[in-house]
């Protein structure tokens, strides 16, 4: 992949990745645009600051991009183009369990991990919620206080308001800014329940189930589905008295994957316990990951999985569009509320009533 | 559902509910036509007869909704349209499982023990391989001996030379008719490889897991995602010297089930097993699917299910339909072509290659 090379050509860049930070507060490429603190830079300015790793103008350039403005649009898409080039050189890694199995807490101490070993982590987030209550999951940034302190991470709520096909736009796209801006390690986090996971699963290398050991109904919270979508499983809250429960689950799910079926990239899903609060085994989790990336860069199923995500979200991209253009028109809407109760009733087939609406919408064209 | 009632209003109708059988050599109703044996009916006739139940007259009135030719395609229709009053009375049955499972020897011996117990049981196919190979399963009617000679059994292989989404529309349309004739259980078969379980399981009220006991490595063959469809799970040829193996893999699928997300539901998903050859366990299996009936019935999911599965159809079909209008562009599919290598590349987001085609698309519209 051609955007595995991550050197920045401007002249000045002082790159994240060389070890140079530089402190939110003191950001010298801001200083010198003091009197236009508060409003847009230029493409070209946001490209340089992004690529010299400054993390206010990341900030800033992801609120450009998470902005509905219709008047941010053209200039966001140019700062994305124009990072572009820097991005792709990240490992990335989806983080998904039940609310209450510990992700805040395991994602600061494996955070801490990371970064403790010369990595940049940046930490995003999908909140399916975050439509309806406009808050957001890591929005409450105490929750990962040292973490949120580390200068080698990031931390960055999900963008609310949004329906999720625009969060898992944004999402993407801010990916890019922080590979460009140096971060070789992006978690993504969501909460184990509806759509989101699939969402995320579109655009990670790497997707981690978190579970909690319980009474043999630990997956009572978590979606069908998820569960044939992880890479690997690791079991939270093994200390103390849970620590027996941890490693009966880990032995149980162990058992229970083996009947199902291998990942087509031949990689055998392990299951694994961890504490995050006494920050036990997260060497272990880390070299899983590492491993699988190891396995599947050797075999290419990395690059073949990244390609085959680009090209599927450009035909999911497509194919939305067209859809949300049929379903947005009026009177496509007023039919199917009319042909809805006909097809429960049994009294035209969907297919019949498909045709009628089709008709109307492609005569118009 | 207003379709429940069975009746149908030609005044000379005769039910094959009511037990008087139309073996299809002496079909009085195409004596009469005699003439026209070859050529089409009309919808009234071809109506008409399904409704008495004429195993014929519904054969041609599915190769006619089978037929590709455009001049058939309204007749089809209004024939369907025809039966629709007289559906929906059945249960629908899904039975998928890898090659090998054994699945033709279990229907023949399943079929037969329901149709012992004074059901009419229509068989019908979904065959993914058929796009391909012009073949299909259950085209080999001698796999089925017995139950190809049973005057209550009727059985019909899958339609070839379509897509898949042409394959399930065909299908769907069957499914009308044969309940129009009067066959209250239908079973729909399928391989467990492929995309044709999606299809299969939204269009029955009930999906049936074959599988093989094996060395733990029963799934390889499955799809993944194919195991949390399954409403049950049934390890077949438990005879012999595979009995052991057969129990051994129902109590390590019994507890790797437990372990996994219930239904929505409340269905808990039975492992059992059974052996076609020696017309074990039939009855239990049976007994598993009336159950399930018997439950989803009083709580309601069964009716709402048949609900959501024509709305879903519905929208299925038209989204499928603006989709290929869009493909199908002469246009749309150059630039696709040349947009891919640059999305995989990364020098285009693939948002910003679908706005350009997008831009296109509606700007001729």
């Amino acid at each position: 992949m051609s955007t595995k090379d991550n050197n920045c050509e401007f002249p000045s860049a002082l790159h994240v990745q060389e070890g140079i930070e530089q402190p939110a507060s003191v950001s010298p490429y801001l200083q010198i645009k003091k009197e236009r603190q508060r409003s847009l830079l230029t493409a070209d300015e946001y490209i340089h600051g992004i690529c010299q790793g400054d993390r206010v103008v990341l900030s800033r350039a992801i609120t450009l991009i998470e902005s509905v403005h219709p008047a941010h649009f053209e200039l966001a898409q140019q700062v994305i183009e124009g990072c572009l080039p820097f991005s792709g050189n990240s490992l990335r890694i989806g983080i998904t369990g039940v609310p209450g199995v510990g992700k805040s807490t395991f994602i600061e101490s494996m955070g801490k991990y990371i970064t403790g070993l010369g990595n940049k982590l940046a930490v995003l987030a999908i909140d399916p919620s975050s439509e309806r209550s406009k808050g957001s999951i890591l929005g409450d940034k105490t929750r990962m206080e040292t973490l949120a302190v580390d200068p080698h991470a990031f931390i960055r709520p999900s963008p609310s308001g949004l329906t999720l096909g625009g969060v898992a736009r944004k999402t993407r796209e801010t990916i890019i800014l922080c590979e460009a801006a140096g971060f070789n390690i992006i978690f993504i986090e969501t909460v184990g329940v509806g759509q989101s996971e699939t969402v995320v699963k579109s655009m990670v290398d790497f997707f981690l189930l978190l579970m909690l050991a319980g009474a043999g109904d630990e997956l009572q919270g978590i979606k069908r589905g998820i569960m044939e979508m992880a890479d690997a499983l690791i079991i939270t809250k093994a200390d103390g008295d849970n620590l027996t429960k941890a490693m009966a689950a880990q032995a149980l799910y162990q058992s229970a994957l083996k009947l199902f079926p291998i990942q087509e990239n031949d990689w055998i899903v392990p299951v694994d316990i961890c504490s995050s609060i006494e920050h036990k085994n997260m060497d272990k989790v880390w070299n899983i990951i590492s491993k699988y990336q190891e396995a599947t860069q050797k075999n290419g199923f990395f690059y073949q999985q990244r390609m085959e995500q680009l090209v599927k979200i450009f035909y999911d991209f497509m194919n939305t569009s067209i859809k949300d253009h049929f379903y947005q028109q009026e009177k496509t809407d007023k039919q199917i509320k009319k042909m809805i109760p006909l097809i429960k009733e049994g009294k035209i087939t969907p297919y019949q009533a498909g045709t009628a609406l089709l008709q109307s919408y492609f005569a118009d064209g």
